[in-house]
């Protein structure tokens, strides 16, 4: 694109590789990146490197955070003995926003998807099973989507608890087929946590 | 957002300053860009940065670019007697993807709209003005969209310089080509009906 400059041609074609940023968009975000002030686009430049360089995985729940363990995993509030499998963190806060859920999460970042050569190694789905080997937990809900490669996980993880006695459950359906978590309103996604039934 | 870590929750807040970035997309963005490399992080923020620091506008037309002049007012091959007013630097993409125009630009950043304020001082009307006092153009085409503020903008612009003697014309509204019928607005139907041409 010889038209722009070659600072915006870079930029736009950065902004163009992030997911749901068209090259409409991209052009859009760039030209308004260039009218910002400096100082607006240094703490933006900061944020993004802030954010990337001291972030890290809860050692608890695989969820991503600034500590070892994540607010909620330090929570003395939050009851131990009932974990929330979700597939990123996106999810974990969409449950978060309901307040109603008192246990504690485990964040897969992922689902299993044969299509996308996705495997239960792929996800942390050992970090899972760890922590259920102490008897601490008596319960797993499972929050996966309600698509294909949340619902073949479900069943993977189910199959894989269920011989060690621990209940195991999934959450209602309520939520949409094909629904993504993070865009369910939240009536939805506690009527779905209340039917939840025993895999 | 406690279930975040400060250092997400802040690059969510930064990316949701930007435009047509709403709250869910920010989340989305973000956790993408903590799961990218260091390097390509690097890379964006750098993109931001330095398109940012090294852009300004160009001495004649008023575009971003990178130098004094930009590389369509350097390019000896365009006619500088033909002149494209057009409100911001995309439009100006816009009409050189088609590689048919040949003359040069001018870019407004922005157009009249008094219901927002926005008056013939605060877009780069002088310098487009003072492009024309030498009798070194033949014709000014105003290119600014088929918006309120666009077509108020053009006929204010016309107005300005129509005693000149300098020739102005309008790039055409109508029906867009491919456009079908049924599902085109009633003004621009009416336009394209008031526009026609013999055959």
């Amino acid at each position: 694109m010889e038209y722009y400059s070659s600072h915006i041609s870079n930029l736009i074609e950065q902004l163009s590789r992030l997911p749901g940023i068209g090259a409409k968009s991209a052009q859009r975000l760039a030209f308004h990146i260039v009218n910002m002030s400096s100082e607006q686009v240094r703490q933006l430049a900061d944020s993004m490197l802030d954010a990337r360089n001291n972030i890290q995985y809860c050692k608890s729940c695989c969820t991503l955070t600034d500590q070892e363990f994540c607010p909620i995993c330090s929570d003395s509030r939050r009851n131990p003995r009932v974990i929330m499998v979700v597939e990123n963190p996106r999810d974990l806060a969409a449950y978060e926003k309901t307040g109603k859920f008192d246990g504690v999460y485990h964040v897969l970042h992922g689902a299993i998807s044969p299509m996308l050569g996705i495997g239960p190694d792929d996800i942390r789905l050992k970090e899972l099973m760890r922590r259920l080997q102490n008897n601490e937990v008596d319960e797993v809900i499972i929050a996966t989507n309600s698509s294909l490669e949340g619902e073949t996980t479900a069943m993977y993880i189910s199959k894989l608890i269920k011989p060690s006695g621990i209940k195991v459950s999934r959450i209602a359906s309520g939520v949409p087929v094909g629904g993504d978590l993070e865009y369910i309103d939240e009536v939805t996604l506690l009527r779905a946590l209340e039917g939840r039934v025993e895999l």
